[in-house]
C-alpha cells in the first residue's frame, strides 16, 4: 500500500542546511503550554503540564521537577508500528528518548525558582521523517517557556524558572559527508549519527555521537559539532520568534 | 494551572445544532488514508492502514477484516491523563470505544470485495471536548474511503469494498431538554446519553442509549433518535464533500 | 473431543419465549449477597460484596459507589478459552461487559442512602450458552437486593438504597425474524443484536442495538424493544419471587 | 458486613474424620470431563479439556502432557480477594498450587497411551473453607477419568491412560493434636500443615509437610501420614463411586 | 556451542556424600549480610537486607517479617534462559522456590525479638548445577545470621532473633538407589525427588517429596530422610564455621 | 543498617587514575564466554551466549546479530532496589544501558563473518560503585572475544568476527575538576558526566556527554575526551592480558 516512496526526499538542501522549521504555539488549548513543531515532514506536538507537588523523594526540598514522555502515533511512519499501550510496555527506544528530553530540559530550569511543582512535557510524534527526538527537545523547550510565561502573567511565578532556551539537532555522516538535520532516508544510511543539545549561550547540554557502522576519528566529531551548533542557532531564533508571537496574541497591544 | 475554564462553552447553539465540523484529508502523508476531523473543539486524527493478510482465524476465507484502535494524547483534556503505555494496559473505556468503532465500520464494508486484507483504523484524540467516539467513527469512515479510493485508482481493488458511508453523533438529555452533539461540559451534566451510528440510506448500525442518572421512557428515546438522524445527515454531507476535495487534489483536472 | 454439538439447541421455544429461568439465592455462603442465575444453559454466579469506603475521587461526598467485575471460567464454553489471569490482562469484551453491568446497577441505586460504601458485583460465568451479560445484570441486581435486605435486617442501613429492580435480556434478528433471549447458536447467526436493560416501572436504563451484518430500520428496533420489554417483565417476576424466598429462609415464621 | 462468622465451624468431627465429601459428575456440560467436588463447605469445580497436540518441546515424542490451572473466585472467601486478571498477574500461591496439581496428575497418567494430546485441568474454587488444593487434586483426577472414559467409549483411545486413581487430603497439628482435613479456621491455627497425595495402591505421589510455627519431630510426621492415608482411602472410594454413577448415567442399561 | 557437556559430572562421590561446600561471607560489601554459597558447581549469592517497617497487614503488631526473593542469571545454566524481567513476569518455579525459602527462614526467627522490621533475603543463582533451592536456604540462613550479628554488635538489637540455624539438602532416587545432594544430571534422571529443611536441634521445618515418575512407598521416604538429615548436619557445621570466621574478621583480636 | 558509609571512598587516586581493574575469565563454566570484571568496587559478570539463528527481520541475510541485556542484583547497591522481574517491567535506565552496550559491541563485529548466529551478552552487576555501564562494555567485549576464540578453536568459525577490541570508561567534572573513572560518590556530585567507547585503533564508537547541572563549553569536552582515551588504552591492555591468560589455561603448552 506504500505508493508514497518518493515522498520523503530532501529537496535541494546543501549538507549544512536545516529543513524548513515551523513552530505553532497554542496548537491545543487544553494545555498550559502547547507547540506543534514541524521540521521538514517531521511533526511533533509538545504539550507542557504544570502540576502542584513533586515526586516523593523530592518532597520538602523546595525544589521542582521536570520530566518528559514521548510517544509516536502508530501511523506516524510509512509502515504502521504497534501501539505501545497495546503491547503493554514502553519500549527501549522510547525510554531512551524520553530520558534524553527530560535531562535536556532540566539543565535549563532553575528548580528553586520553580518551587515544588512538576512539569511534564508530552512529546507526541504525529508524522515522523527523522530527527523526532531533537525536534521534541526544541518544541518542548518552547512549550515550557509558554507555560512559564503564562504563569508569570497570571502572577503564579515571580520570575521565570527558565534560565535560557535550549534546542537540538542531529548531524550524520553519509557516504563520508557530514549532513545536518538528517531526514529518515538519510539517517538509515548514516555511518555516524550525532545529536547535539545546546543552550543560547553556546553551552553544551548533551552530545551523543554513535558509530552506526564504523568508528570515527575525533576530527570528524569536531566537524559535526560545528555543523550542529550553526543549525541550533537557527532553531533558537525560531523558538524566540514563536514565543514573541504567542505573547503578542495572548496580550494584544492596547 | 487551568486558567482556561471558560474555553469550553457552547456558543449560541440551538438544542438541535451540530458544532462546526471540519474534515481535513491527508493530514499525514504517511498513511494510506488520513483525515483530521474537528467537531467544535474536539479534534481526532484518523488514519487508515491497509495490510496484507488477516488474523489467523480468518485465513483462507477469501474475506478481509476491519479493526480500530483509539487513543487519547495525555494532554487532550484540561487535566492531564496518564499515558496508557506507561500504565501498561489499555483501559476499559478505550476498549469499549475501539470495539464500537470497529463494529461500526465493519457494518459497511464488503469483506469479500476487500479480500484477505486487514484495515486498521487508528483514531487518536489530539484535543477532547466531548463526542470523541462519534467523531472518531465519522472520521475513520472518511479515512477508510480515501484509502479505498486510492487503491481503486492504483488498480489494487476492482470495486470499492465500502458499501456506503457511515457517520455518528451523540444526543443527551440535560435538564430535561434533548441536546444534539454534546460538548464536554454538557455531557458531564447529562441525565441520558445516546450515541447513534447511521448509514447513508438511513439504516441504523448502532444505537446506544444510557441512563446516567434516571431511567428514561421510550418516547424520549425516539425524540433523541430524530435529533441524531438529522445531525448525522449533515455529517454525511461533510464526509462526501471532503472525499470529493481529496479526489480533486489527488488527481487534478488535466 | 466435542461430542456435545447437539447439546445447545433451543427446544420448541416460540420467537417470543424466554428460556427457563432459575435464581438460586445463597449459592455461596461467603458473600453478603449471592445468586446463581440460570437462563437455559447459561449459568452465572453473582456475588455482592459491600466494603466500607469509596474510591479516592469520591471521598467525603457522603455518597456510595457500585461497580462490577465479570469473568468466564475457561471451560464455560465448548472450546476452552485461555484464562485472563494467565494472559495478564483483561480483554476488551470483558471490559465492555463489566462496564455495562456497573452502569445498569448504578442507575437504580440511591448513592446517598448507600453512604460511603462500595458494592462490588462479581459475575462469574460457569457455563455459557448466550446472553451471559444480560443474565449477569439480572442476577447481580438480585444479589445486590439480598445484600441490602440483610444490611437492613442487621440495622446497618435505615432504608434500602435500591430504588427499584432492574433486569435485562437480549433480542436478535435471525433470518429476518425477531427472537427473544438468544442462545449461543442463534446469536452467532443473528443479523442484529440488541440488549435492553429496564426497571420495574418500565424506565429504560440501557439500550444497545448493533447491526452485526446489515443496518436495520427503526421499525425493526421498536419491534425488538417490545419483545424485550415483555421478557424483562418475566425476569423481574423471577427476581421478586427469589427475593421473597430468600427472606423467608433467612427469617422463618415464628 | 461479615455476619457469617459462625458459619465455618467443624461440627462434631473427631480428629480423624474427613468432612462430608460429595462429587457431582457433569456439573457443566461443556467440558470433556467435569466434576464439582464438595468437601465440607469447600467447593471446587474441576473441568478436564483434551486438546490435540503438545507443547513445542514435546513434539514428535509420541507422548502426551497433563497440566493444571487453579483459580479462586473473588468471593470464594469471607473477605473478597482481588481478581488475578485485574491485577494482571498470577500470584505465587496460585502458581504453587497449580504446579502441585499438575505434578500429582502426571504421576498417574501413561503419557505414551495418551499420545500427542494435552489435557488441561481447570480447578476453580467457588467457595473456600480450607483444603482447596487437595480437593482440587481429588476432583481433577475424577474429571480426568471421566474424560478418558468418554474417549474410550467414543473409540478415540484404545486403553485408558489413567494408571490408577490419585486423591489428596491435608493433616495439621492444632494445639498439639493431629487433625485430618483441616477447615479454614483450624488451618489458620495449625502449627504444622501437611498435604499428602496417594494412589490406589498406596504409593505416595507427593508429601509436603511445613512447620508453620515450630519445627516438628519425625514421629509427628509419621502419625500425620497414617491419618492422611486413612482419609485418602475414603476419598478414593468416593471417586470410584462417582465414576460408576457417571458411567451408568451416560450409558443406561439396555 | 555447548562444548562443556562433560563439565557437570559427579566425581567419585558415594551415594551418601554431599558435594564440597564452601561459604564465603561478605561476598558483597553493600548488604547487611552477604554469603556466597557453593555446593559443587552450584553457586548462589545470598544477601540479607534489613528495612524498617513491615507490610501494611502487620503494622502495630510489634512483630517483624522475613521474606525471600530468588532469581537465576540467564546464563547460570548450560542453555540460556530468558530473563524474567524481560518476560515481564515471575514464573511459577521462581514463585514456588521463593515461597519455600521464606517459610523456611520464618520458622527459625523470633518475630517479636526482630520488632517491626522486614528482612528480605535475595538469593541469586550465578551458576546452577542442581540443588539451587536448598543451597539458597542454607546460604540465606547464614546471611541472615550475619546481618543479625552485626546489628547486635552495633546495638540495634538486644538479642538475636535467630532461634537456631536451619539448612537444607535434597535426596533423590536414581535407578532405585537413594542419592544425597543431586547434581543437575542426576536430578534429571531421578524417579523421586525430596527436599528436607531441618534445624540444629533436628526439628523438621519442611519436607517435600515428589514422585517424578512412579509413586514411592513410605519405607523409601524414611530412608531418604535419614540420608538428608546426615547431610544437613554437615551443612549446619559449615554455616557455624563461616559465621565464626566472619565474626573474627569483623572484630579482630586486640 | 548502613554501617558501611566509609566503604566507598576513592583512595589516593589522582584525577587521571583509573581504579584497579581485574578481569577473571571463565567465572562461570556454563557460558560460551564468561568474564567477571572488577573496576574498583564495581563488579559485573559478563556472559556471552551464541545461538543459532537471527531475529525474523534478518533471516536469510547471511549476517549475524549481537545484542545485550543488563541487570543489577537488588543488593548491588547500598540501598536495596526492587527486582525488575517483580515490578513486571524493565526500567528506562536499564533499557538505555543495554542499548548502549549492544550498539558498542555491534560496531566491532563483522556480521558477515559471524553468519546467521545471535550473540547475547548478559551483563549482571553484582556490586555497584559507579561506572557499571562502561565496565559492562569492557567486560562484554572480553567475554565475546573468548566465545569467538573457543569457536575458532573448535572449528565452528573460520576467522574471528571480532574486528578489534572495544573498551569504555567515564569522565566527570566534579567541583570544576575533570576526574577519570568516577566512583559512585563522585558521580553523584558531578556537574558533567561523559562516557566514551573506543576501539584499539583509537576510533570512537560512542561519545555521550551530559550536563547534569550546568552546560559545558567544548574545551571541557575535549579535555575529558583526552582523559578518557588514556584510560581506555589501559583497559584495552587489561582485556588483551586476560584473553591471553584464558587461551593459555584452555590450551596448555604441550
Amino acid at each position: 500500500m506504500q505508493t508514497n516512496e518518493k515522498f520523503f526526499r530532501s529537496e535541494g538542501r546543501s549538507p549544512s542546511d536545516l529543513r524548513p522549521v515551523r513552530l505553532t504555539p497554542g496548537y491545543v488549548a487544553t494545555a498550559e503550554g502547547s507547540i506543534l513543531i514541524e521540521v521538514g515532514n517531521t511533526r511533533v506536538l509538545c504539550n507542557a503540564t504544570v502540576e502542584q507537588g513533586v515526586p516523593a523523594w523530592m518532597r520538602n526540598s523546595g525544589r521542582g521537577w521536570v520530566t518528559a514522555e514521548y510517544g509516536m502515533l502508530p501511523r506516524a511512519t510509512l509502515t504502521r508500528s504497534p501501539r505501545e499501550a497495546e503491547r503493554g510496555k514502553v519500549g527501549g527506544r522510547t525510554h531512551e528518548i524520553q530520558r534524553l528530553i527530560g535531562r535536556s530540559l532540566r539543565a535549563v530550569v532553575d528548580m528553586q525558582a520553580l518551587g515544588e511543582r512538576t512539569v511534564i512535557l508530552d512529546c507526541d510524534v504525529l508524522q515522523a521523517d527523522g530527527g523526532t527526538r531533537t525536534a521534541a527537545i526544541t518544541g518542548a523547550c518552547a512549550a515550557l517557556a509558554i507555560a512559564f510565561n503564562r504563569m508569570l502573567a497570571a502572577g503564579a511565578l515571580k520570575s521565570s524558572p527558565l534560565k535560557q532556551l535550549v534546542a537540538a539537532t542531529s548531524v550524520g555522516i553519509v557516504e563520508d559527508t557530514a549532513l545536518l538535520d538528517l531526514a529518515y532516508e538519510e539517517d538509515s544510511q548514516a555511518e555516524v549519527d550525532m545529536n547535539v543539545v545546546m543552550t543560547e549561550d553556546g553551552g553544551l547540554v548533551e552530545v551523543q555521537a554513535t558509530a552506526e557502522r564504523v568508528a570515527f576519528p575525533r576530527s570528524r566529531m569536531l566537524e559535526m559539532m560545528d555543523m550542529a551548533e550553526a543549525g541550533i542557532r537557527q532553531l533558537l531564533d525560531a523558538q524566540r520568534e514563536a514565543l514573541k508571537r504567542e505573547q503578542q496574541e495572548r496580550a494584544p497591544a492596547k
